[in-house]
């Protein structure tokens, strides 16, 4: 019997599990929200029991089992399989992995959830069969992987692709990093918020997101910004356009710096405002790129959704000697 | 008898050729003048004669020659070979392999300047051994090199590694490629030129570089920023300062998309003004890295010097199917 795959997607507010054959296809899907007051063995164990419900609607069992990948919200040092710091999970500089090995009983690896995203759109999503393919994904943080030749390029201490870091206006916006000026400051929920704060709370500029929200902009959610956007909200539409302005600035520097094949745009933010949004990128994107003309360069939306993170976990566990 | 390489280093102003055995040690070198007024086949005969002087130099033949690099001030494409646009030597898109074959009568490979000048760097110069390193050449321009895991990043038409064109300040100096923000605005000779003309004669500020050069800063040379620098000129300060804290976050930028193991430093201004730049450089590096501890991350000055080019062609020359 052909064997199936398991990636999960280890989030600090829910765990997605999905079955995968060999081909990437879904076979099944388990969903559930993620308690971090058990530990690190009580997160292994909710895992296990989404994993287990996902091969069950799949009519399968553990025995189906080849491999299983887990997407974490961390960087993961390559050699040593660390999850290095996520915060959302109480995890610093965690070996979470002989744990995790123990309690699946099988093999298991941990990758970065938006490098796993991102391998998932390289390999079967909207970039399927590109070699080289750099994404960017906007939720609470913008978050980057990229895939050169075929391979994630991981880099010391899976340091790599922090795209939402890079610095695309020096003694800029205050990060949540401490930094100035990076990507993150300007095109993240994160950044979205502290601009929103500032303009309506500090400056006393109106918004419809007062009579949403009151004026706590702490825990914005894309569907709101989307919303409001659409409602022509004028503070909303300025801090979002600037972020797209500021997203194809960093979207242009990675292909002036790396050349990809394509880049893939995803997350919460894109999801919920991608086609008002993308004509923004795509226009600051152009103007902003120095060897390649315009229509040398691929920018597309992710077609994987939520799906792209697990499957990236899957698509890595089963064959992680190639990756 | 063992077979040499030649690497010639084409630029707009002189050309110099280096003879090297299989190691990467220059046995010959010769330099001479450039002169574009007989066209590509005029340019031809002189990179001829100067290899041909150089083998002479070192007592050798042409016989001896195994194959030419050649490295050119122009973006390469990989596929095809033609060198896109080097307006110095007024090329553009100019199909010059295949007369450049004809006319030294064996193998000859052609690859932009500064990707060779990174690749000597880290195959036999200051990163030798290092797998993945990045170089930035700080002249009348600002020109990148990006070696990913032993190869060099070319991109679709030869686009990789233009790190002076990321964006390190939207909506910020304009720069000589049309575009506002880029890194080469801020550190180049040519961004430096237009900075101090704008403060200069532009807002009278006093330097001591208008007894030196009258009201033409158009054709800086290294050697006379480096003067004015150390002479304590407010103004050239303050231009060089700022640069070199643009630049800091252009490595950070590269360090924190890739994660190199080594970041060469090179060129004319590198070359001037190295030992008082690299501190400003550094704690801008360091200020703006994202995963990495600054120990973590090694900025180096580049060892080889104007042999570092010609020394990058003769290798790719030697290795063009491993590179």
């Amino acid at each position: 019997m052909q064997k199936v795959n398991i990636g999960i997607d280890l989030g600090g507010t829910k765990i997605l599990a999905v079955a995968t054959d060999r081909n990437g296809v879904v076979l099944g899907r388990a969903k559930g929200k993620t308690d971090i007051s058990g530990g690190i063995s009580g997160i292994a164990e909710q895992m296990r029991e989404r994993a287990g419900r996902a091969l069950e609607n799949a009519q399968l069992s553990w025995a189906d089992v080849e491999a299983v990948g887990m997407a974490v919200p961390t960087s993961v040092d390559p050699r040593t399989g660390e999850a290095l710091h996520a915060p959302n999970l109480g995890w610093k500089n965690e070996p979470v992995l002989p744990l995790f090995r123990k309690v699946f009983a099988c093999q298991v690896f941990l990758e970065n959830d938006v490098n796993c995203g991102t391998l998932a759109e390289a390999r079967i999503g909207i970039a399927a069969g590109l070699p080289s393919v750099a994404g960017f994904f906007v939720g609470t943080g913008l978050g980057g992987g990229l895939i050169l030749d075929g391979r994630l390029r991981r880099g010391e201490r899976g340091s790599a692709g922090e795209f939402g870091h890079q610095i695309v206006r020096t003694n800029g916006r205050r990060c949540g990093c401490g930094h100035r000026g990076c990507l993150e400051a300007y095109c993240s929920k994160a950044g979205f918020s502290r601009y929103l704060d500032k303009q309506i709370n500090g400056r006393g500029r109106k918004s419809i997101l007062t009579g949403m929200l009151g004026n706590d902009f702490s825990a914005l959610k894309s569907s709101v910004l989307g919303k409001a956007y659409r409602a022509g909200d004028a503070v909303v539409r300025e801090a979002l356009d600037k972020g797209a302005f500021a997203l194809g600035a960093g979207v242009a520097n990675v292909v002036n710096i790396c050349a990809p094949d394509c880049v893939v745009l995803g997350g919460g933010v894109i999801e919920a405002l991608g086609s008002e949004l993308l004509p923004i990128i795509r226009k600051s994107l152009d103007a902003h790129l120095f060897a390649l003309s315009p229509k040398d360069v691929r920018l597309e939306i992710s077609k994987l959704g939520d799906d792209a993170v697990p499957l990236g976990a899957a698509i890595l566990a089963q064959a992680e000697g190639a990756v």
